[in-house]
């Protein structure tokens, strides 16, 4: 990899479909959801032997900082770029883009997600420098994942013509981006065969997308002038806090990419990638047994004609006896316990839902 | 009630199928499973104003007495009779007959499991007045459950023809006692219309049972005329300790009720009665919500999508969340958890027997 090349990894955000594990003070990253490693630490560990942890940046809000320096000490502190408040992945995008462009004008960068599962890591950076060479051609370019099955919970990358040129791996125009679409779209754009999954992995060179935000979302351009000014220097509070909160929220996906002119996609087949969006989705990645079931985190489970079930232990070693139990997750916490059939995983969020409108702060 | 009328309850089985509950230390007659009450003072409570308190014994075990004088203090010390080894029922049931001809020579006794379920206690007073009038009459009175579907968990009585007399409630000679049936038989049996299952409560006069055991155990008559010579002197443990242990462990059912003559069943119908003897059970004793949930013993439960589940806590106060949970039973200690389809709550005891066998005993 090139020595202007940079992985960014973005990690600021909450979500509520692995409560009861994840809480508002324990969001999913910083969670060994998958065994010893938080999905924070595989994330930064799929990077060795392709960036130097110097050019590894971390973007995420002051609350969930301390405990990442903890488990990424690797990673320089000043890589730490702070988001003062939420502002969406648009803004924060080009606060990294324009952080690493003053450190480095001819920056590439990788935007990664903290929170996501690849099994074949070997084939992962592969793509990650083919992207690299596209990017480097001025394109904004997008890791597409070829669906296994109609999801409803990703949006959808639609590719045109093949680039132009010599690359290392196949790679595309967009078309268009579509938003999560019901079961039976879904399943249309699977048949049509030339629609991806978006993965918000996304390459590029800095000045590239600081130049699509100044055409596109002008005033966030401004401000992140201002910004990078003042960045490094005694100014660079003042700065923020005055421009920060004006900052309109919304998603690099939507506020750049779907307009943009040079967006390319790589769709990747065979990644072994999740994102670990909901207990249903931890039978993909991890190693269930010749009956289907996944005992982690737990202490002993004794299953007893029981068949593709998950037992979540949340580290407690209490015993986990199964009788005649079928597709089900069975999340065990200290002060909650979620029993829930696998395909209804996604009605968790509607608990959180439940227990916010109630107050039950204790379990939020 | 007659002054002579003694109520007698067998306190001292342990029993698996309510494990992780129920523990070798904490039997089930011990607690509050069905609420604030435990199943033995439930007993106790039961036999309000038909039995004055010094009419009521309890036959039990060293290990268990202490905790059921704390849990029925009106019981006198006295009456609590230790069985000083397990032998079974039919030499437990023969010394307590023998303490109380010698306390009272008229003495009739019923015999009480301390365990079993009664929603209907009027009528369950009703009938015990009815077998104590046929006992008087020499007869060994049992009471049979009218069957309410094909149980293959219980013994089975079946009715000859109705006694001569007049007595205020139908009462029958026993044809046979048939052991727990395989389901086809079960079914065949309920279709005969004459069978009744046993529910382990008996009615008699002393002098009968004591009678019937000289004539069909003879080796337990003779230990228990030589303990009961010495009951209430100084020779009273030795003559225990030197004739106990050589007893036959045998049931009463199967020692001495199978061979008697005069043997009398009167068949209860609408008793409400449970020998609570598996976690399914709890759904005939309890009463359900509109979607057939019971959470007992529990902190919070949310059940979203959820029917005919029970959720027992155990007294914690976690947060239950259950999603598309259909037909389960969720028991939840400190430090086990059980998820089990209802219809295969029998399997429980498979489990125990597993633990048993990997002298998991901290679970036992």
């Amino acid at each position: 990899m090139s020595e202007h090349h940079y992985a960014v990894i973005m990690a600021g955000g909450g979500g509520t479909r692995l409560w009861p594990v994840s809480r508002k003070e324990n969001p999913k990253q910083l969670l060994p959801l998958l065994g010893q490693e938080t999905l924070f630490q595989s994330t930064v560990k799929r990077l060795e032997n392709l960036f130097p942890p110097e050019r590894i940046l971390v973007v995420t809000v002051e609350e969930q900082a301390r405990e990442m320096k903890q488990q990424a000490p690797e990673i320089p502190e000043e890589n730490y770029l702070i988001e003062p408040a939420p502002r969406g992945t648009a803004s924060v995008v080009g606060l990294a883009a324009k952080v690493l462009q003053r450190r480095d004008p001819n920056a590439g960068m990788a935007i990664l997600p903290s929170d996501h599962f690849i099994r074949n890591v070997d084939l992962f950076h592969y793509l990650l420098k083919a992207a690299f060479e596209v990017a480097e051609q001025d394109f904004l370019v997008t890791l597409g994942i070829t669906p296994t099955m109609p999801s409803t919970a990703y949006g959808y990358i639609q590719q045109g013509k093949p680039l132009d040129g010599e690359y290392k791996y196949p790679v595309y125009m967009v078309k268009s981006f579509k938003e999560k679409p019901d079961e039976q779209t879904a399943q249309q754009l699977l048949r049509m065969g030339d629609h991806s999954w978006n993965s918000g992995m996304f390459i590029w060179r800095a000045d590239s997308i600081l130049e699509e935000i100044e055409k596109q979302m002008p005033e966030l351009g401004a401000a992140l002038n201002i910004i990078g000014a003042a960045w490094g220097t005694p100014g660079q509070n003042e700065a923020i806090e005055k421009n920060w909160p004006s900052l309109k929220n919304v998603t690099v996906d939507y506020g750049i990419m779907e307009k943009a002119e040079r967006v390319a996609v790589l769709p990747a087949g065979g990644l072994g990638w999740s994102d670990v969006g909901s207990w249903s989705s931890l039978f993909e990645v991890l190693l269930p047994d010749m009956n289907g079931n996944i005992a982690t985190n737990a202490g002993l489970h004794l299953a007893h004609e029981t068949h593709n079930t998950l037992v979540y232990g949340g580290g407690s070693d209490r015993l986990v006896v199964t009788i005649g139990v079928d597709d089900m997750v069975i999340v065990d916490t200290g002060d909650v316990l979620l029993v829930c059939k696998t395909d209804q995983a996604q009605k968790v969020k509607d608990v959180v839902e439940h227990l916010k409108k109630h107050r039950q702060e204790t379990y939020l």
